[in-house]
This record gives C-alpha cells, sequence and structure tokens, in this order.
C-alpha cells in the first residue's frame, strides 16, 4: 500500500510516529505562517499542517500550488493537537509534514463535496463519480453493503442457498412490460430480462432446493414515476414445505436481524394485520402503525338525523387528532382543501373540535346536538383538546382519502419519525382484483381490446387461493383470499410474497380465471406447469425490495442515493450517456431495424 | 415446517422417537412381508419401512400407489438398523411408518435421479429442475454457493465494500460484441448489457471508494464455443493506492482463503513467473504447473550438425518425459500425428530415447553420435529410461505446438490430478499484440475496413504501461510491457487484472495508439477521462471467472453444472425456450422492427 494508515485511523497513542497517509485535499487553510490541508479518505479526515521556517520552504511552496481534491501522499510524525476537535475521531492529532507528493491533480470540482453541496440533482448525476465522494452518499452505500451481509449471514446461518437465476430470459406478457434483448445467433428472436425470478425459484423448489435466496437486479420497463429505477435490486426468497406461519416467522427473524445488526435496535415481534383490518382502520393496505390514529366508524350514531350527506353515504368514517381542538379556521380549511383534490377525492370534511371546557363544537352542529357529538367522541375515546376529522361517501373510496389525510396530518404533526421503526405484517390478501377494460392490458394478454375489464391476479398468478374459499372462485372471485403477505414498514410495502399453487389442476385453473387461453397459458408456462406433475412440494416465498428497504433503514426518502449509479426519470445515465444509438452493423448483425413512427 | 427433521438428520441417538420428514420417493423396494421407502431431500436419505401385519393395511396399500418421485410426508418411529449402512449419515436408523400423505404425485421422470443417469445432455437441459435434484449438481450448486460466501467473507474482512454496478448501461465497440436493450422512452436508442463493469469499478476508484468488489453477472455476445455461456458471472475487484505486489498479495490471499475454507486444502504462497518464461518454458500464458516438463531449448547442441531441419529453424526445443522411453512407434506415431495435427501446426516431431543401458536412440541418429546425443540428455537432466520429444521451427509457432504437446502427453501420464491444484500468478503481459487486418475489427472500431491491422490492447485500453518500457511506444510497441497479471490455475486463466491509467494524457495517448479516432475515444470513454481530471488516485484491480472457479474447485470439466439455468451452444434455454418471438405491440413500442436477411 502506498500509505501506512487510512485518514481515519490516527489516534493520540499514535503520537510521535511517522506515518505516511494517501487521500484527498478537502480544504486548506492558509493563515501565513501556518498552513493546515484536511486530508480525507474514506475512513475519515486528518489534519495536516506545515510551518514557516520550520517546516522545508519547498514542501511549503508546493501544497501552496494544491488545489481542493487533488491526490497526494504525504509522510509526516503524528502530533497532539493544540486545541482538541472532539467531533473528529483524529480530532487529538495533526500531521506535521515532512515530505509530500502530488499523486494527481484536480480541476476545481463542478460542485463542492460536503455532506450539503452546492450541486443540483442533474450536475450530481452527471458528475455522479465527484457525488460519491460526499459521506452522506458514500455512508448510504456503506449501509447498503452492511445489509447485504447481514442478510446473507442471517439466511445463510438458516441453509438457504444463494443461487443465480439467468437474466436472459423469456418475455411473458402479464405484469409490467419486460425489456427484450435481440439475439444475434436467433435472428427475429428476443431474450427479456427478468421482472423477478420468480418461475426459476419455484423450479428450485421443484428441484429439492428446499430453501433459496439472491439478492439479485431485476428489470421493469415502465414509465419511470419520481423514485423508480428501471433496473432494481430484490431479495428474492422461497421455502419449500413450509406453512404460511413459516415463512413470517423466518423473514420476520430477518428484519430483527437487520435491525439489530445494523442499526442496533432491538425490535420486537412484527404484528400481523389482515388486509381487510388495514383497509378498515387506516385506509390502506400498507398502514403506517409508527402512531395510532385508527379510523373510527360512526354510521350507528352519525346517519338518521337528518343530515343528508351522511344519510346518503355507504360509510361515514373518522380519525382523531390528539390535542389538535385549537386547529384554526385555516388549518381547517387547508384539511378541506386537501381531501377535495382530485387525487385524493373527497366531497368535503366534517370537523368535530372537543374543546378544553368539554364542550363540542362541529361544522354541523345544526344536525347534531351536544350529546349527539359526545358519542361521536367517546366512539374515539377523545379527550377535551382533540379534533376529529369525518369524511364520508363510497366506503372504499372514503377509506382511502382518510388514510391519506392521516398521513397529511400525521406529517404536519411529526408523528412520521424516520428514526422509529414500525414493521407489520399484512395478510389474507385478495387473490383477484377487478380491472376494467380500460386498464386490463388486454392488448398484451392477446385478448381482443375493448372487451370487458378482467380480474388480475393482485399479486400473481402463482399464488395460492385460500382453500377455504375456494368455492366462492365463479360466485363472488373478488371475496377470495389468497395466501398472500407483505411486509410494511413505516407504511411502505418493503416486501410480498405468497404461497404459491404446486399442482397443475389449480395452475390451469388459475390461468384460466386470468383470461389467459389455454395455447397461451401452455406457451408462456407450460415448463412450469409440466415441472409441476413431476413431484413439486409445498412451497412459498417472499421478495424485499432491497433498494427501498436500505433507504428506509438509512432514513431518506428517495433510494437514489442508495444506488450507486441511478438513472434519471426518463431512464437515463446522464454520467456516461445511456442510453444512445448503436451502429447500422451492430443492428444488421441483430436483424433489427430503428423504426421511430 | 411440515416436517420435524430433514432427510439427512437422524441417527441413532435419535430411536424412538416420533418424527415426521417430507421428501421424494427415490425409491422402493416391496418383499411381500416388508416395504421398504427411500425418502431424499436435499440434506440426505432415509430408509422408512413397512410391515406386513404390524404396519396398518391402508397405510401398505397406499405406499404401494406411489412411484419414483412422489411427494410424501411421514411419520414414524425411529428404529436402530438391522444390517446398518455406513455409506449413509443415516445408515445406523430408519423410520417405521405411522402415518403417510402423498403431498404431490409425479409422472415417471424422463430420466433416472440418480449421480450416473440415463438422461442426455438434450434431455436433462429441457427438465433442468429434474436434472437439478441429481446430488451430484446439486452438490455443484452447494460449492458454488459456500465459494460465494467464502469470497464475500474475506474481502469484507479486509474492508472491500460491495457496490452493485448498473446492468443497462452503454455499448462500446472495443472488445466482444455487446448484447443490446431498446429503450422504449428513447426512441432508436439501446442500452448495453456490460461485459465487465470495469469502467465503473475505476470509477468508484476516482470516487475514494478505496476497496471495492462485486460478485456479478456480465454478458458476451459471442459465437458460443463449448463451455462458454451468454452470461456468466465474475468476482470483480478494484482498489486503490496501491502497487502490483498489494494487488497479487491481496487475491493470493483469497485463492488460499478459498481453498482452505472450502477444500480444507493449505496452499503454500502462490509463485511468480513472468509471461516471457511462461511463453519459454511452458509455450502458454496459462502453463499448467501441477508437473514440471518444462521446455529446454537446443539450439546451441542441436544446430550445425547438417540436419537441415533444424539448421533452418529459429527454435529447436523439447520437453522430457519421464520414464517414457519404453513408448512403442505406434505410440511415437500417435504423438507425431498429434503436432501435426492443423490446429497444433508442428511440420513433424524428433524424439530421443534414453534407454535403460545408457544409450540413446533417436530419430536423427545419423544427423547425430552418441556423445551429441548425450549432451541433449544432459540438458534435460535426462535418465537412462525417459523420452524426450523436440520440435523446431518458428520460435512462437514451436513453443505454442510444444505447449499442447506438454499437455496431451501429460493427459496420457495421469499428471493433471483434478484432486491437485497449482495456483500461479503469470505477471509482465505485454501491453500490445498486432491484429492483422482480417482480425482487427476495424469496421467496430469506425476505422476502414481492409486497410492494415492494428495493435490491440492485450488486457483492455485501461491498462498502465510499466514507466520504464514507456519509451518503446512508438518505436517498438510490442516490447512494452504491462502492469498486468493472471492468475492461472491448473492451466487455466481463472482471473486477470492490471494497474490501471488514472491520468487523462496517458489514457488519451492509449486510445491513440488503439487506433480510437480523438472522436471515438471521446464519445465512448469522455466520461472517464474527464473523472481522471478531477482528482483520480493510483488504482488497479482484478476479476475472476466465478463459473470456471467453481467448477475447476468441483474437479469438474465443465463449468455448465455449476450454473443452475445454463444456456446451450446455439444460446438457448431450452427448459423455457427463450429466446422467442415478441409480439409486434412489443416491437411497435420499442421503435423496432425485426429484419431478417
Amino acid at each position: 500500500m502506498l500509505r501506512t494508515h487510512t485518514c481515519g485511523e490516527l489516534r493520540i497513542g499514535d503520537v510521535n510516529k511517522e506515518i505516511t497517509l494517501t487521500g484527498w485535499v478537502q480544504r486548506q487553510r492558509d493563515k501565513g505562517s501556518l498552513l493546515w490541508i484536511d486530508l480525507r479518505d474514506r475512513y475519515g479526515v486528518t489534519q495536516l499542517f506545515l510551518e514557516e521556517g520550520k517546516s522545508e520552504a519547498s514542501l511549503i511552496q508546493l501544497a501552496r500550488t494544491m488545489g481542493r481534491e487533488y491526490v497526494i501522499k504525504i509522510t509526516g510524525i503524528v502530533a497532539e493537537r493544540l486545541s482538541k476537535n472532539d467531533k473528529m475521531p483524529t480530532g487529538d492529532i495533526e500531521v506535521k509534514l515532512t515530505s509530500l507528493e502530488i499523486l494527481n491533480t484536480s480541476k476545481t470540482p463542478p460542485f463542492t463535496i460536503e455532506d450539503q453541496t452546492d450541486g443540483g440533482e442533474d450536475l450530481r448525476m452527471k458528475y455522479r463519480y465527484l457525488d460519491l465522494r460526499r459521506t452522506t452518499v458514500r455512508e448510504g452505500l456503506q449501509l447498503r453493503h452492511k445489509m447485504a451481509q447481514q442478510t446473507r449471514l442471517y439466511l445463510d446461518s438458516l441453509d438457504f442457498i444463494e443461487v443465480e437465476t439467468p437474466v436472459l430470459i423469456k418475455s411473458t406478457p402479464e405484469g409490467a412490460r419486460d425489456f427484450v434483448v435481440p439475439s444475434r445467433m436467433n435472428p427475429g428472436e428476443f431474450y427479456a430480462l427478468p421482472q423477478s425470478p420468480q418461475t426459476f425459484k419455484q423450479l428450485l423448489m421443484v428441484s429439492g432446493f428446499d430453501r433459496y435466496y439472491q439478492i439479485v437486479k431485476c428489470f421493469r420497463d415502465e414509465d419511470l414515476r419520481a423514485d423508480r429505477q428501471p433496473e432494481f435490486t430484490q431479495i428474492d426468497c422461497e421455502m419449500a414445505f413450509i406453512t404460511q406461519e413459516d415463512i413470517l416467522k423466518t423473514f420476520e427473524g430477518l428484519i430483527r436481524h437487520l435491525f439489530k445488526s445494523v442499526k442496533g435496535i432491538d425490535m420486537p415481534s412484527v404484528p400481523h394485520m389482515t388486509y381487510d383490518d388495514a383497509m378498515k382502520y387506516y385506509g390502506s393496505d400498507k398502514p403506517d402503525t409508527r402512531f395510532e390514529m385508527k379510523f373510527v366508524e360512526l354510521n350507528d350514531v352519525a346517519k338518521g338525523k337528518g343530515f343528508v350527506v351522511f344519510d346518503d353515504a355507504e360509510l361515514v368514517v373518522g380519525i382523531c387528532a390528539k390535542g389538535c381542538a385549537s386547529y384554526t379556521r385555516k388549518q381547517l380549511d387547508e384539511l378541506t382543501e386537501f381531501v377535495k383534490k382530485p387525487q385524493i377525492g373527497a366531497k368535503g370534511m366534517i370537523y368535530l373540535r372537543c374543546e378544553a371546557n368539554g364542550t363540542y363544537k362541529s361544522s354541523v352542529d345544526k344536525f347534531y346536538d351536544e350529546i349527539e357529538l359526545s358519542r361521536w367522541a367517546q366512539k374515539f375515546n377523545a379527550d377535551a383538546g382533540d379534533l376529529i376529522l369525518v369524511l364520508s361517501g363510497e366506503k372504499e373510496k372514503t377509506r382511502k382519502a382518510l388514510g391519506e389525510l392521516r398521513l397529511h396530518l400525521a406529517n404536519q404533526l411529526g408523528l412520521r419519525d424516520k428514526n422509529k421503526f414500525a414493521p407489520l405484517w399484512v395478510v389474507d390478501f385478495p387473490l383477484l382484483e377487478y380491472l376494467p377494460a380500460g386498464q386490463a392490458g388486454n392488448e398484451e394478454m392477446g385478448l381482443p381490446a375493448g372487451q370487458a375489464g378482467r380480474w388480475h391476479a393482485m399479486h400473481h398468478p402463482f399464488t395460492s387461493p385460500k382453500p377455504e374459499d375456494m368455492g366462492l372462485l365463479d360466485s363472488d372471485p373478488g371475496k377470495v383470499r389468497a395466501n398472500a403477505y407483505d411486509m410494511v414498514l413505516n407504511g411502505t410495502e418493503i416486501g410480498g410474497g405468497s404461497i404459491r399453487i404446486h399442482d397443475r389442476a389449480t395452475q390451469q385453473l388459475m390461468f384460466s380465471k386470468l383470461g389467459f387461453s389455454p395455447e397461451e397459458a401452455k406457451k408462456q408456462f407450460g415448463f412450469l406447469m409440466e415441472a409441476f406433475e413431476y413431484g413439486a412440494p409445498p412451497h412459498g416465498g417472499i421478495a424485499f425490495g432491497f433498494d427501498r428497504l436500505c433507504s428506509l433503514f438509512g432514513g431518506a426518502d428517495s433510494i437514489r442515493d442508495f444506488i450507486a449509479f441511478p438513472k434519471n426519470n426518463a431512464g437515463r445515465d446522464t454520467m456516461i450517456d445511456t442510453p444512445s444509438t448503436i451502429s447500422q452493423e451492430q443492428l444488421k448483425e441483430l436483424s433489427i431495424d430503428v423504426k421511430i413512427k
């Protein structure tokens, strides 16, 4: 190594040692008689100094030619600092230079290499290699590294085998759009990049691998919403000879291991909640349970009192904001505006103030007297000083809107602390959801466009229905529950999985319910259905979104700083400038042509 | 779990326990009064039995309906075996069934699930999920898992950070052909799949990551020779602030750690050999050093004696096969035929037998007397009973041919023992090699076709020349040595790397030597050259071919059984039937058209 120590390593015990360091010039302070240099590497920052009259003149001269981000190698003697800096691990010492070599110069970077940089997103992405020098970004990737290592350690300890599944696979229209890869050796044919290794991990179970995992890149050619990436990473797992309860226990164990080993947090066991309860009490299949504010239904106390909005509503439901009775008219109006936004979709909002003096003040005072309003308050166990907010209307829509209001309010109230973590299992998801014609993707499925909507697998077509609900599959498909589960953390889905179908007959039935013709099902998934005929064991699994999991552990909103080289919302990497055109020769070899409308 | 134990777990200490097992029916033996079943899972095989008169009749009846590969769940009592089987870890016990549940049936598999199967390659690939049930294949993948884990443990312990680099990158014509991916969101533009994360890992060094690794999928669209795969896995590493010696030490450490932790072998330190010596003594840049048989040059003793073939030859060089003087005429003729094959290319072969009685017998007796022949023998330190084989001609060709003969002979003599391991560093590779016009790939480089050949980077264009050889770059480019090294194991290159160029001027010079126009170099690698201007540290790295490394550790010739789902030589996965056609809608969305000549 060109160095004897790293820039994060020297302590008071090293005083008087001769050492050699390498790194980047973070900053220099030139006081004339004294010249300080902060030298940075991945491991930390060490202060160097030169003293007019005591240090060699040529050294001082050379040091004065250096700019920010020069790469240098220095030798010097470790000295105790006069004024120590207890914010830096190396803050007790500094190094008196005896030699200095410039290993490489640097132009002035286009933005400052500091935690709070002056560089905008676009500039930082174009010069991502400089952005990655910033401590916050580097620490994000170090956290990711640690998460990956600890995930592997945990799963290894439980006899999971890491198996690499192929990246060049087969395009299937179910699900999101595939990225495809033309095959030069097979003209006119294409590989697809995997959206997940789903079928391969199921085949590994048929093979008897028993416990599989992989931290694996997956690909989806979707229009990129904020914070989506065309390539993303999953912790992908599958187990055989298990029940749903085994999977939940195993992966609750994983998440608790990660909290302990990476964050030092002793996480209690992860609660379970049914999908129906999640919708009923939080209006979401991924409730943020860092705070309570559960929904309370008011149909029995709010209907039949002459307030026609409630009387006509399928559901009257509210939340209680503790201590918010003092909200001003303006604040309440802002909340009403919020719920009336088109993407929230409520028609209006009713409030009930539980005043400090024990009286009630509501926007619907003329329909409800004090006693009636007190019954509302009782339902919430509301105290004097609390504020109750009520929405009404069609059940699903109203729940969804109230769920959004709950989160909005919690953000305002600071209830969504990034350093607090509330994982949750949501279980018993519906097997199917109905997509109206416009969203059903009929064409991709090889079905006539414009026909009626269709039932779509909520999780994916390999998820098993609950045996006790099988009878409903024809009569009331929406009521059939699946052996499917999500892990939710702080209101974000971080993982999801299911117990799979493992016999051909059920799988074939499922494909037909989803609108696959027998030919299409065979063409796309024939190998899997055939595999089910050669001794497929009961099995199930889960996949975690690793990028998101890392960002949540890092307390960040965006996944981008937990990915070394992310793409922007147009799917571009502006640093290397891709995607880009390729040559005519390449196209010819691949038997394809560009054809832009 | 559906089971209390695995099929590899029960021992004599478990006798009389009631246990539940799950697994596959490996075989049944029905003796009428007694019925034995071998139950298999990933962990082993356990013998089950049923006894007419003692076991429930319905159980026996059900068991008799089962075929091979049925998936079952059984409960029973562990009993001591009368005749123990010390070849099985569970061979001391058997399980007396008390209940039996068929979890899934199985059709008769198309080949036997045994180590020595009756299935041919094609059939096994089509039913890979059944092939993977075979113990040998599963153990290959378990070995791979262990290799990956131990690689990570070792590199982690040295502060390497695992960073995922992108899969959707940019096509560059240097090197092999890229797989490309049309971008729907950027019509007419394409991503490429990485042939290696080379530029990204160098950028991570510019970013100060200091030590990077990744076990990563890479892609090459080459015509597949036997045992090549379009997607393959590398252990990819890079370090900053190092010398070549640091890299060699670090990764010698890795290979020794793998031998120790995976194979239980204490590997002594890995010897170094220059490229020149490898060519001179073994005729190969990847010598198999499990055995000696080094080349001995005979120009001084063989030339000038009137044998015109040697007199006209640039090089006369031979090997000594210990104890082979008794080779028959037929055996010698076979060796002569071997070296005369077009792919070997020698014109003929001379032999010298060191007879047991101390005399010499050669095919060129009439040109050399006993004393002259004894001088040959002395050069080889040959003993009575040894056989010397000599080739001659143009230096490089002759060395290559003799290198092939050496391996051929060693195979015959059983000197290439798969359980013996001889790693080796080959260092000081040439920087450049000259490719004649036909092989130079001028068109891909945007150069006029049919122009003269060109100098090509032997390793890759980012490899640094040895500073002391820089003066030869114009006068004698072929003589310039690179800071490049390969790790060779048993005659196979398992890894290679180099100290990189880290300044723009040298990198630009190198691109121009390789025939890039300044515009082309900028278009393809502008981001890297720009990065070199912002404080790039000295750095270097290495990549190991992980599939091959695993197959060598597994003592296998082919990499295929160390890859879960390999592709055949036409790049097809016959199990999932890919590549395949995609729909017109998909093509339209991607702004491409199929155009087959």
